[in-house]
């Protein structure tokens, strides 16, 4: 089976780490590889780490898309990894001509240009991939097949919650890179905690339940003093079908990791996921409470598909995104006509990416406005 | 040592449980015991329910404390269980009279009548402890001395909540008496689910915090058909020094039992609870996640006084509740002069229920008015 | 109802902690009280201990006897609590006065002992409930009824342990009492680990199983220098069905409080339970791995009747210990031909007493033969 | 940087499942890649599956050596995953050619084969890597230093186990391979269960302590009917320095996927890790318990220069396999003069495999002895 080619673009950075994140998921299978890429935003900068990636560098992405059009590339997709405000002008010149995209989230820095964005998607017909990693958990796909199936009959409340302590000081004084852009309204868009990772939250009650929300009520706050973007974000909201969702987010919570998760309380039972406990999906119906695990069974083929390794032993971060990628190849390889290629997974598209925007843009107005119902 | 007599208000019906409770509570030392008690409203009912007991039985609370006066029964105080609205009425007749009142919790029926208890309180300067049973768990009180203690710094975000199941369907209408008068506005006022355990929750976060709550943001639902009262309550909190607080409670989330907790965030490190895995407090605030057990030493004296069972050999619902009788046992052996008693610890008295009425009307009220910010 | 009156016999001391605990197991459920005892083994710190307690001081155990046989004091049964060595006496002396017994484990000092007590039980018919306190936790009886009911199949192996570390340092030179009298030969008899721990170890593999374990093989340590007695107890056994035992108990895990716990593993199934977790019961038996809480039911009526809490509050260590108090009770009122008493639970009872003593003793030769296989 | 160039021998059977687990291991973080392989033992399956898997084939391993020394093909070294039997001859194959090897274990079928690779690994000096996978954590590596470090002070006792479930029936009867091979003494030899995983548990126990078994008592155990060779496994064993290992395993506890973990109790405070739960290392030393997180810091340099993710953001099996494929790679590069390469961590090679056949050997001969001390 011939390995898909994938072009990497953004990651190259000296302090970024998501490059590297998208490297592994995407070489892990062994049957796609990065070959080529426009690793940094400087041109030459971009030369000098794809060298010391080894793969084929490009000055930018006009350059690259034009070889490859000429047929001086091979490639099967571009990986968008970015800063905030880079990815949509990054995802437009691939997907303008042909080349299918896995974008990083938040989608874009705007509505505007998710917006946009998801008319290039409508219009061109390329696959699209957002890359909501958790959503490549097996026991979040897990869920998500369990709600649709009405395991726990029809959702009242989705609970989901995202909290991290790193930015409990200001570590962007430090000149970190990663506190430095996430903090800054230029690069990061008009939230910070809600942009980054309230949306992780906000896919978890969403893709989850299959609902959206229709209108927010939030309070951002702002902990550290001298910062400009929200480090701790909270969300009421409405669920399309009346529910509740409680939406919360925060980078004070000292001590805590990466604390993503969410609870769905339906009227036959309930869901519970942690991501740093990613391997196991807790279901509520009954006298005993159940304890689904990774490689044990209980899942429907959708899922089982994604599944490397036996019982026991567990899949985690890298494996998660790199199903992201395994969804992307298998729309790839089918759109080829390659056969005996299994279903792809609905995992998070452009909608979720517009979807996502236009809920944290809502919280940001409801903030403002004291909390005040704002729609979505 | 003379063992303490306590009289008994309300609990006494076939389908009460926090008589029998209460009961256990006072037993469970062997310092205290129940000798009296008007243990339901209907005077002949009272007299039955305390012969089965084999505790001496009084028709109504008048006779009982008037019997007091006379010194023709031996009493030191009284607590009251019957359901939310007559607590206020029970409580107010011991007081009056010069008994000790241990309440149940939500403290009255109204906010006027809370605060009309607390000039009571304050006029007659008597010991009066709300049963707030969890503050008994002394990993709950540990946590209230760390914050206290300036551990993790200034208190920036207080989580907390009580998830419970069992009102997920339409139980009062099976003629369950716990379900009946706990819906009923009547009997219970005008919130149920945020009354009876968002009350919980609002301790969690002030109580330990040592803060109060200043203004709230609510959204307060009814999931189940034909309920007249909240079985969902969602509250987003502004605290006295700034902070946020995020209280909720439901009884719609199926599978869990009594998922009481909080988390804690300050500027120096975070706390974390849980009431269903009440022996352990966990604290963050270094590189390893610290584990504090009952039992196990690093608390400071004024918690470890309370403690009962060597390292190891936990103590839980019963045991916190009995602390909460502690408590009242030490005020009254002080104030009868006895020597050697250990300082009594500040678990929460009638200021502590006056707030929980105020920030329970004030949430039902910003749900009305569509999660406008409401002064508490 | 009456409330049954119960002596005390020990635990009375500065330093004893299980007195205390006794104390409160029989007072908790307000239908048993402590009236009288002999608290320790001089006449006259007996006769002051008393005092302290409130209750009715006597100067031995023969002297007590006697009144209660005179009429002059009312008795139900009688709780030996002493150092080990004194067991035999006190049960030998309440049991020939026609005494119930509940009796602290190791039942007695030496196997011939065990078998003389089992003897005059037998002869006497007297009810004899041997104090294992954690098969008093409703989960592991709801194990052992799961076993007996198939729902595991057949018992293929059990591991059980009990893990501590408080005698991880030379703790008896310090003069803790404590420690003194458990690894000093004399009050202890052949074995400190073995006989204070092993024991509920040994208990849980066989009491919950309904096996006996047919030989061992063992592997005594003593890690602390200058120790006379075993710290460390490492046993391989032979079950009566032909299975595997795995029976460890240690005090020398620095950290480890009380972790008590076994697995059983059948041919249909299995089952985990941890002291430390005790509100819970793990279950293995088809893709999804099952939790029993307890107070959320799946148990049977026989464990039901002993609960005292709603779902989600739990009840733990002196709840496990009242619950052995409350099968003594069942069996005296039943015997008294009360009516209405619920069936008292299979507890431990001398039998028990007896297997274990020979289990130990089985383990200590066989340590002593370099590990010999060795007949219980 | 050049990619390493990896030959896979074995793993290419429709239902081996480590083949395609080290293909990923080795590609994960993109400076590996596996580009040829002798896949099965067939020479036409070979080199059919090699075609499937798109890497240059070989009919069997002579003609790759002899390709590879006639620079023919590029090879930086070989991972040797065939059934048990094959794993001697295809290793010496190798390093006799001057190949380094990643071997899967256990190391051989004998402990002669062990003794005699062991020689010809010391007589070439070339780099050999045995496939302890677990040992490839993070937090396993982490608690090696720890005790290295004498953070726990002088190991006195070691537990480690390793429980499964799958054999629990006689799966090898329905055809499945795994189930086949495994159960069988021509392809497995002396042991299964032992063998296969018990030297896992035994890996833990003298790995992470640094400490030998000097003699073992064992009991082994068929449980499931007509099978051959062991389904359990238990050996108490006398560490070299005195003290004491409980090393087991099983194959029949129903519904435990990969339960393999350990406790190590020094002088001074206590470890503990389970692989289910891979990303935490528990550690008690004081009041509290510690527990540390992969990504969230206190390990040393040595630990953290193998990590891929930020903190929360875990890391499990395949990474933890391919840190023992990045030992392997740093062997190679510091070998061949690259300069920056980090120090590789003192992951098990081939005295380890010589250890752990000598362990499986001496616990099925004392099991035949019934127990009796054996040396390793």
């Amino acid at each position: 089976m011939r390995k898909l080619k994938v072009a990497m673009i953004g990651g190259g950075g000296s302090g970024s780490f998501f490059g590297k994140v998208h490297l592994r998921a995407v070489s892990l299978d062994g049957t796609r590889e990065v070959t080529a890429g426009v690793l940094r935003h400087d041109p030459k900068a971009a030369l000098e780490a794809a060298e010391e990636w080894g793969i084929r560098g490009f000055p930018d992405i006009a350059t690259m898309v034009k070889a490859w059009k000429a047929g001086d590339v091979e490639l099967d997709y571009a990986v968008v990894t970015t800063p905030n405000f880079a990815h949509y002008a990054a995802a437009k010149s691939c997907l303008e001509a042909g080349l299918p995209v896995l974008c990083e989230k938040p989608m874009t820095l705007t509505v505007a240009e998710a917006e946009s964005l998801a008319k290039l998607v409508k219009k061109t017909g390329l696959p699209f991939v957002l890359a909501h990693t958790y959503t490549g958990h097996p026991m979040m796909m897990f869920a998500k097949t369990l709600v649709a199936d009405g395991a726990i009959g029809e959702v009242r409340k989705a609970e989901s919650w995202y909290n991290q302590g790193w930015l409990a000081t200001a570590l962007e004084k430090t000149g970190q890179q990663q506190a430095s852009w996430r903090t800054d309204p230029k690069r990061t868009g008009i939230s910070n905690c809600g942009g980054d990772i309230g949306t992780h939250a906000f896919i978890a009650a969403t893709w989850v339940t299959g609902l959206a929300v229709r209108k927010v009520s939030a309070r951002l706050n702002i902990f550290v003093e001298g910062r400009k973007l929200d480090d701790d974000f909270n969300v009421i909201g409405e669920l399309s079908n009346g529910g509740t969702a409680l939406i919360t987010a925060t980078q004070i919570a000292i001590g805590y990791k990466n604390d993503n998760g969410f609870r769905i309380y339906g009227t036959k039972g309930s869901l519970e996921w942690h991501q740093e406990r990613a391997e196991t999906l807790l279901v509520r119906r009954g006298t005993a409470d159940e304890t689904y695990w990774i490689g044990a069974g209980g899942y429907p083929a959708s899922v089982a598909s994604y599944l490397r390794a036996p019982s026991g032993h567990h899949e985690d971060f890298f494996e998660a995104l790199a199903n992201l990628h395994t969804t992307m190849e298998r729309l790839i390889r089918r759109r080829n006509g390659e056969e005996g290629i299994p279903e792809p997974f609905a995992h998070p598209g452009v909608e979720e990416g517009v979807a996502g925007m236009r809920f944290v843009k809502a919280a940001v107005e409801s903030s403002k406005k004291k909390g005040a119902w704002t729609k979505v």
